[in-house]
């Protein structure tokens, strides 16, 4: 039985919780937080502290914070020489202080308080200071995901990088769409259908093979339309970068 | 029985075929196109022409052919005062010559050969030059999708110009982080659960709801370290693009 402590409840580790919870391989003993949470069902018997000094005696401690909010916070943790991880892409492994094992237990995914998220698929990148820890680590991963893999915190930081390519301006894309259907009072449902496919194709399509539109085909007539449509619109900028980068491709 | 023939047999009437197939109240009853095509199983009984002074008698004639090929190729065909429309999101309907009756019909999802879709789902924008066929267009639509909506050649032009910035420019991003992890010699395949469900979320989140990452939280550490990482490369460009709009929201 692998002994966990998680500490911070924010999104991540709240999600970790609930995949965690229930696994015969796992008990989580106890959840820290900073300011008190109370631990509602299913997970009111979970032992909770507020109290830095009380946190209880683990194989691993799971760091879920804000990012710059690690080093200090893991240097303020009274032991030592135990196994303690952040779940950050972004930040290195030695972002944590080394009075302790270091490690990461980076999940590869967006999580937010209002959706549940199947683990079983969402890729869970660890490192760690020493080859034991590392084989701790892939034990809990494997777990909840059937994709753990090993990434050193340099490789991580670009995972990360093409994470936020990928999600993030992404969504902001999607936001633009959202913007200028609004702006024709025409109902976001509209493009949900093929916001979902763009989605779906490349799971078997490369994005490269997967790519089409007018720019791809450099289709001028239509490229000076949309853009005689943007005409003092901020979104000219994003049109013209794409349109460009796609011609090149 | 709406009589259907489909002018132009590419991606789009190609899935329109299989929708409209095995359809109790429409019947394809010709296929044509310039070149010879061989009718493959399901659809062997479906006549087909390439001879374009043959085209048979139906309610309907929907073309299926790139934009700028629209206005001649309706130009040149024999018969008049019939039910002409294109499926094209980008051009107008006045795009088709004004001897028939004009309309569009315009399934709002991107089609390729290699995958199916459900049409039940995709939104069809209608639009024609009288109220009688309005109404026939909604009635073929009808038997195809759940979402038929008449919407005027203007607003067409902003929904494809929105679909253009949700589909193709996302699909860029989705490359862009296929070439950031490439170079790292990492597989795509890592990125694939949070695309899936980035994808997922706008179905019941606004896309302004769902915005996370480091530009909206203005996590200016990270920021510099994924400017660092980018440094010499294109990609750099759309980074500070999209974290300066996303800063502003
Ligand atoms: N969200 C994601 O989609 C995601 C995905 C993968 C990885 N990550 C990474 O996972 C980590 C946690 O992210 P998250 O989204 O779960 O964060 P979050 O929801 O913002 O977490 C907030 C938690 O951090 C605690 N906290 C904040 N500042 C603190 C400090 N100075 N000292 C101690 N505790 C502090 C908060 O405690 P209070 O309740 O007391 O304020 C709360 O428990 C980050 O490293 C992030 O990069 C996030
Ligand atoms: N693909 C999509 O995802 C999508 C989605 C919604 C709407 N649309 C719109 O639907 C229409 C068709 O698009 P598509 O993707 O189906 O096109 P496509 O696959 O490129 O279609 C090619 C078809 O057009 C014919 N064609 C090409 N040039 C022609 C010409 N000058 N005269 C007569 N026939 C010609 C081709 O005949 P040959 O076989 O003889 O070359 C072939 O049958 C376009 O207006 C497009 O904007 C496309």
């Amino acid at each position: 039985m692998i002994k966990v402590v998680l500490l911070g409840f924010g999104n991540v580790n709240s999600h970790l919780l609930n995949a965690l919870h229930n696994n015969s391989k796992v008990s989580v003993i106890q959840v820290f937080n900073r300011n008190i949470i109370k631990m509602i069902s299913p997970f009111e018997k979970i032992p909770f502290t507020d109290d830095i000094s009380k946190i209880a005696d683990a194989d691993i401690y799971i760091i879920g914070i804000p990012d710059d909010a690690i080093s200090s916070f893991s240097e303020s943790l009274s032991f030592q020489n135990k196994l303690v991880v952040h779940t950050s892409g972004g930040a290195a492994m030695n972002a944590l202080a080394a009075k302790n094992r270091r490690g990461v237990f980076y999940p590869l995914q967006t999580f937010s308080k209002q959706r549940k998220v199947a683990f079983k698929e969402i890729p869970i990148c660890i490192e760690a200071e020493n080859p034991a820890d590392l084989e701790l680590l892939r034990k809990l991963g494997e777990t909840i995901s059937e994709n753990v893999v090993e990434i050193s915190s340099e490789k991580r930081a670009k995972l990360h990088l093409a994470a936020v390519f990928v999600n993030n301006f992404v969504n902001h894309l999607y936001g633009i769409g959202s913007e200028i259907l609004k702006d024709e009072k025409l109902p976001f449902d509209l493009l949900k259908p093929l916001i979902a496919e763009t989605a779906s194709k490349i799971k078997t399509l490369s994005p490269e093979e997967a790519q089409t539109g007018p720019a791809k085909r450099n289709d001028k007539k239509t490229i000076e339309k949309h853009l005689h449509l943007l005409e003092n619109n901020s979104y000219r900028d994003f049109y013209e970068m794409f349109t460009k980068a796609l011609k090149k491709d």
